[in-house]
């Protein structure tokens, strides 16, 4: 019934004007330009996205953006956790309405002591039993500062509107858990553009990469390879991937990733305070390893 | 000019109707039954007042509510940190208005990577100049997942307008650091009732304690004691004071302290969810802590 | 020259007897059985066989029975690293006379903050300088609550004396940096069963692995199966493993790991102490996951 | 019957000659110097005494010659944790026969996911069995990579040949816990000059600091002083000292404190390799340092 979630997908960044408001015109002119790559589809309201700075209108305006210039063959997903149960779900609701494909959802995070494994299942289980579209779990502990096991996710995966998991730990024996837990049609992703292969070799049905923001079609061309069975060149092209995978994520985080988009020719620009635009050395480096990848232009 | 921020303050609870929504009602019950503590004042939006599952709009209405059930010579500080600098100045200067007379402002956490003391140290500094009112640094390392380091909060201390630091961390070497670097004026606040003995004999100026909720005499008793030198019985009280302290942090959360409100007799309630309440089991253990301290029904 | 360090090693466990000292007899003749598996080779001295506890006496004897009873084409890996570098250099050289191929050498890791990256550099080096035999790197993490970066092991690997790295940190991005990172002729295997696949993948060149220990065969099967290019098998054999590794390494440790062996039919006897014993429930569980994958009593 | 443990005790250096063996000599000069100090006695074969690197023989020499040097008023604690019971047994007997008051041990700590709480209660109660002398508990989180938690202390307290603890994780609520729980003629001690003041207000009985084998009677006077109750007189020494104690700790480690030994007067000289010496700008940083505390030469 709904849309196979699978293949890569860009976690796409929002881009500002100088007034610090969002630039949505040029927010448009990237989703166009992803919509023309081997992508499956877009992410948006995810880390990348800088959700946890937007208020609910600027969510609304991107997602009605994204729908209206992404191809109706690709897939959208939406960010839309919350700290608390009645907004996520509230904010689930709408993203159906907008016309997301699927919700990807964080879990809360602030209240460390409270959010105990049985607390999460039930965050999770009520948010998807009201969801109007299939729930994606997101499970990113270097934000969040929070691990969702692989026996929590299993369990969860038996839940009829819970469709997959975003894992952006990097635990690879965590992912082949859940893959080895959950059934066959659960989609685990990988959250990151540097254990994308290693999760495709287990299983995994995709992933959800910051890189990808920046080198869309290597990222889904690692996939389409393995998909063909290629392995040793997809094997290779994951090892030629570490370098710009760190440094637009563990490095630099976002202020190198949007330097990133700038340089293959992507609508990138500053963050939003308090995060920092990437200083000068640093995008010196990720120049230089985006030239070997030839990725410079590559989009202009 | 302002008034000195010292002594025990409570970071109050928000209580809840039935549907979900604040129940304003109680709310202010509560503030004017600390109005005849000891305490200096109180905190309102707050870790413990569940601040990151509120809307901007119940924000300023729990301001409000505060600022008119609490007496004159009680202080009200506001917690007024977002994860984005424009939201934060925002709403600080919405708390001025309302008549805070003091910011309690965290760290913006969630993008942590990018969150280097370089962004750390612009976003107070940034913040601190647009505020109309003192700001008070809000350490805590065990929610946001980032220690501000006594380094950078003797650089802050600095500002002219940043007045203090709530370090809820407990690594006393740092507090000593803190209290060492800073100016005397700099108020440093032990952010837990489980180390407020030793941060005032360091030198610290008083305290923002979750217990304080529960058993806001008793706090401020340990204060009290020891600007009157009498060391020896606030050091018995701060150890008979550890296990109901650890039973409404890190034992049981939220749900533990809310429920040791209701044994004392203030209006507790259920948290939002996801936070879940207190089982039974814990429910009991507090209640035969307080009985030891004398504590049930004190404020009923 | 020397042989190729490639497959699947055990690191042997240390029966003791009643009074507490080690079972020659029963040492040996578990080497005589490992050497009628598919193993490529022991590895005597390593975690597993408890070397933190083995007296220098005790760890010269192991290593002579080691080479008497096992294969002349088996290839015999002795862990020789103590705290200091020049027991380090001695052990190893009594190693290389007892007829060791390789020493398998773990960074010393008491004074945390002592051993900076620039102090592990010299210690490998200096080592790798004296060895009469190639040094292999073995970084522990879990247990030595330090980790050796990607950038070290790649420095490292440029040694003529270093011939490759055991990584039991299990950070998959980290082991694909290091084989991106190293000449071709490095060896990396894997430290654990739960992520041996996916480093084959990667181009990693073998495993030491506890639950080799139990399931020699099933461990040496995986890796012939990535070799012919059987890669849907080998998936599918690494998610079966992984609840028996896991038994035998985080849930239930060394306990778990001589429990499985004597199920399996090899001599495994309790460990020293303070290490206890498996409890009866942990091994029930054992027993359950042995007799799925039909383990129990294999090599009786 | 056994000697009170209380005062401030220094965790002594082992000097090397050039060949990296002991130097007696310059130890034993060093005993003396200590002797003459105000400190409450010595512990030898402590983490600063570099006791992992220790051969058995070594360990006894260095015992041999503390006593020997030591005046007999001043306390001689040994320190004789190893990895395994038998050896810790064994070795604590051996520092008995020498002539020690008590015995320092450290937890086992290698085999993490073997060392369960109950193993380690096993450890310490077997250990204190068989101990002639008293045993005092060695809390080392930063080094071992296991905290032994306030509940488990305070349960080890109720033997009768358990004296007392020297928690070095700085964690001042878990101390408070301890002394909460234990009995009152049970040895709290602070593990670091950094939060001696805090530990003594709250009941501890004294401390074994690394600082103290470069400023021994700035610390004695730490304690001396809080005795006298002249509080305000030792919270002052307390903020003094904290630059140098993190110098010979956290910052600098061995290298840092061996660097400060000479400047004040005693035998520092090199760490055993892989622990570097202090660089230049270390040694000039701790010069400042030791210069404002009137500490350069004190001892020579």
């Amino acid at each position: 019934m709904s849309k196979k979630i699978e293949g890569i997908f860009a976690p796409i960044a929002t881009p500002y004007q100088e007034d610090g408001n969002i630039d949505i015109i040029k927010y448009s002119e990237n989703v166009k330009k992803f919509g023309r790559t081997g992508l499956a589809g877009i992410v948006s309201l995810g880390s990348n996205g800088e959700f946890v700075m937007l208020s609910k209108e600027e969510k609304i305006l991107l997602l009605k953006a994204t729908r209206e210039s992404l191809p109706a063959d690709k897939l959208l997903i939406a960010g839309t956790g919350c700290e608390s149960l009645r907004d996520t779900i509230e904010l689930t609701k709408v993203a159906a309405d907008v016309g997301a494909d699927a919700a990807l959802i964080i879990n809360p995070s602030y209240h460390k002591r409270d959010l105990t494994e049985e607390s999460m299942l039930r965050f999770f289980e009520l948010t998807a039993d009201e969801s109007p579209i299939p729930v994606m779990i997101y499970n990113m502990p270097g934000n969040s500062g929070i691990n969702l096991s692989s026996s929590l996710i299993t369990k969860l995966s038996k839940h009829p509107n819970i469709t997959g998991v975003k894992d952006s730990g990097g635990n690879i024996v965590q992912i082949a858990e859940t893959i080895a837990g959950a059934s066959e049609s659960f989609s685990v992703f990988a959250g990151s553009g540097s254990f994308l292969f290693a999760t495709l070799m287990l299983g995994g049905k995709g992933g959800t990469l910051a890189v990808a923001n920046a080198a869309p079609d290597f990222c889904s061309g690692i996939y389409s390879s393995v998909m063909a069975k290629e392995y040793e060149k997809a094997r290779k092209m994951q090892l030629d991937l570490l370098p710009l995978n760190a440094a637009v994520t563990t490095k630099y985080g976002i202020g190198g990733m949007k330097a990133a988009m700038e340089l293959a020719g992507f609508n990138g620009g500053l963050p939003r305070m308090p995060i920092l635009p990437a200083k000068e050395s640093a995008r010196e480096e990720i120049r230089n390893i985006m030239e070997k990848l030839g990725l410079v232009g590559k989009y202009a």
